[in-house]
């Protein structure tokens, strides 16, 4: 069914224009690009600041560097968060992130529209670098939020040489007194975002309520072979790194092609990042350097796959006389289970407004799944077209956007009668 | 045996501090690397020049933007060209190209210093850009010398859209008359280079007679697949472009060794190049560009193995479900054989030293193959490190450099009095 205006509170075209003029904050040459860190995002930042501000709201930037929108409550209760993250991918979508923020902007709007205040107070959160950052580490304003960033983490360095630590401050954040801060109470975390699969669309599903999150492997693997004269050195005495990273690229396609027919729930594993060095016309690739992206709904699938892997590369170096001078697990994170009161709110609330929906587990990941370690955790999916996502052609539908917000707006509404004791 | 400095005209340590001198002209940050039309290059040309001059030479900039050093003849005769190239690929190593500008200048030294000026001009030639170059070309400045650089050539672009007109311009040549120029007319090209394999060093032999040079075949791949989410896509759904390039590249290499042991002279294949975007850890792979470089000293091989190349790549796109959205012969040069008269010379100077020779093909492209469509053009190998090269790495004797310049000398003396009336 479309969107029906008369049945919400919250305003359709309002929500798509701020979403459509957030997503114009990309760098020009490659849309949509707002890269955690850089000068675009600090941009998106300070227009999302803006925004809060018009819409009541009153702002702060947290010691992970995280963008809150508030709305005080009536009573001394935690907070209910509504969010998700303003940066995205190189070269990605409009919506992945962007379309969660606003929403819950939209949300908080209605609700200050509609002249009745919350019990709960209420916080819009902008995540800082919830996609995989040039510090090697994604979800990374979460993780903060919920003691989950360590000093190894904070260590880490983009290609520049700058610390994650450094780079937190320098968008406003506190890391100082990340290890300080308290443990973080909560109403409820609920966060809208886009399916990024196909379930939805192939089953004519308006809203999915997310059962759980997948844990995800991160593996970084560089194989160091001879960087030798391409015209001059025979076949016979290469040590080609790039050769040898190609087998790996090739088995892994094929056994993650294995494991997902398994019937074992979801399962998916990618070599997203490819790099042979010098990279020069003629010559001998003489350093290779992977990074594959496992994820599973049963984390027992993910350490299994991990060790064959680990076992095939290292036969794989060895068997090409090359050395595999790196296999590390860059960053791991357990399956997530949403929580199931919340699940019962959304599924409630989008029934009320006549939306279907259907129980499904995400694919991505996402910084709800860190909130789920400290206070009830849930997720609200939309369709998107074809399941695209990191793409430029991700696209939602605005009557979806809008019925995915209704849907939330009822919720917060929900929750916050509900759980007035809590 | 060891360099004796009593049996030669020639300056052994001043070579030898000369070529550390100019291999010191390097991106800090990643020795040896000094790109054809950078800042570093540009600098090592000001170096280059300023020894020139100092060595008694008259210098200039032809048409083709090659920095030439002149030593004036006693008689109207076409010159005696000697050269190479001071461009490195990225990461290379000191010796390549570098090795032969400075051995050329140390022979117009020691002819200088003798008092006996030579009939002939003698022209030591630092050739723009012998490696392949931001534009997709290599031996840009060889090219150019012999009428071989043509309209589609200089406008090619680089990563930022100039163009090899202006980016010749810029180096100080003049392409607007490259067309004009006269033919050119030489004594004849000799060119002094590191042998990059391994012949000479595992035969124990102190120098190589080029019999002749590979063609060298470039191509371009470019597979488009589907840049999705790496956590919402099924296996099955993917249009994975990395994937298939992998296939690729492990065919390639297989194929290349089949051919390699068929006797048929040399015959190698790399992929230098693989480039895959948006290159992100939870993004499968949309894209993926190669570039295949093709090397034998049969150019029927080479045209045999393209065709086989363009035939699975095709098919592997299809299979894949992609599209292979390039297939292009980038550059291509047919095999070229050394002259035999230069050739007996060589061998006959090498041999009035007492240094023993061998006859081997060259696995590598050189300005020589380009000089030779114009006139006698001859190479002599020195050894080199394990054959190592475009590697920093890269490593020749300092005896081996006296050796072969020392020869050439020689061969430059011999071929003045032999070659009086050509």
């Amino acid at each position: 069914m479309p969107f029906d205006p008369r049945a919400s509170s919250i305003d359709a075209d309002r929500l798509w224009t701020d979403l459509m003029a957030l997503s114009a904050i990309t760098e020009p040459d490659r849309p949509w690009t707002r890269r955690s860190f850089t000068a675009r995002f600090a941009e998106g930042r300070t227009w999302l600041g803006n925004l809060f501000t018009e819409a009541g709201l009153s702002i702060r930037i947290d010691a992970g560097g995280n963008l809150i929108g508030r709305l005080d409550g009536r009573l001394p209760l935690p907070p209910i968060l509504l969010g998700s993250h303003s940066d995205t991918v190189p070269s990605g979508g409009r919506f992945d992130g962007a379309a969660g923020v606003i929403a819950a902007t939209e949300v908080a709007r209605a609700i200050v529209g509609s002249g009745e205040r919350l019990d709960h107070p209420l916080e819009i959160v902008d995540f800082l670098a919830e996609e995989p950052s040039e510090y090697g580490i994604s979800c990374v304003g979460s993780r903060a939020m919920v003691g989950a960033l360590n000093d190894e983490m904070l260590s880490r360095t983009n290609g520049s040489g700058e610390r994650l630590f450094d780079a937190i401050a320098r968008m406003g954040g506190k890391p100082t007194v990340l290890e300080r801060t308290e443990p973080l109470k909560i109403a409820a975390y609920l966060e809208l975002h886009i399916e990024q699969g196909r379930v939805l669309e192939n089953g004519g599903i308006e809203l999915g309520i997310v059962s759980g999150i997948v844990g995800i492997a991160r593996i970084e693997l560089v194989f160091l072979g001879s960087a030798d004269h391409a015209g001059g050195t025979p076949m016979k005495l290469r040590k080609d790194a790039a050769v040898a990273a190609a087998e790996i690229v090739s088995w892994v396609a094929r056994q993650a092609a294995l494991r997902a027919d398994r019937n074992r729930g979801h399962f998916v594993a990618t070599a997203g990042i490819i790099e042979i060095s010098p990279n020069a016309a003629n010559v001998v690739p003489g350093k290779a350097r992977l990074v594959f992206d496992i994820r599973a709904e049963d984390s027992s699938q993910i350490d299994d796959f991990i060790l064959q892997l680990d076992r095939y590369s290292l036969d794989a170096a060895e068997r090409s006389g090359l050395k595999r001078d790196r296999f590390a697990i860059v960053s791991k994170t357990d399956p997530t289970r949403c929580d199931p009161h919340l699940r019962n709110v959304l599924a409630r609330s989008a029934s009320k407004l006549g939306y279907s929906t259907v129980e499904l587990a995400s694919g991505a990941g996402h910084d709800a799944a860190f909130m789920a370690k400290v206070g009830r955790s849930a997720m609200l999916f939309i369709p998107c077209l074809e399941g695209k996502s990191h793409s430029p052609d991700e696209w939602a539908d605005p009557d979806a956007l809008a019925m995915g917000t209704a849907t939330l707006y009822e919720a917060v509404r929900s929750l916050d009668i509900a759980d007035r004791t809590y």
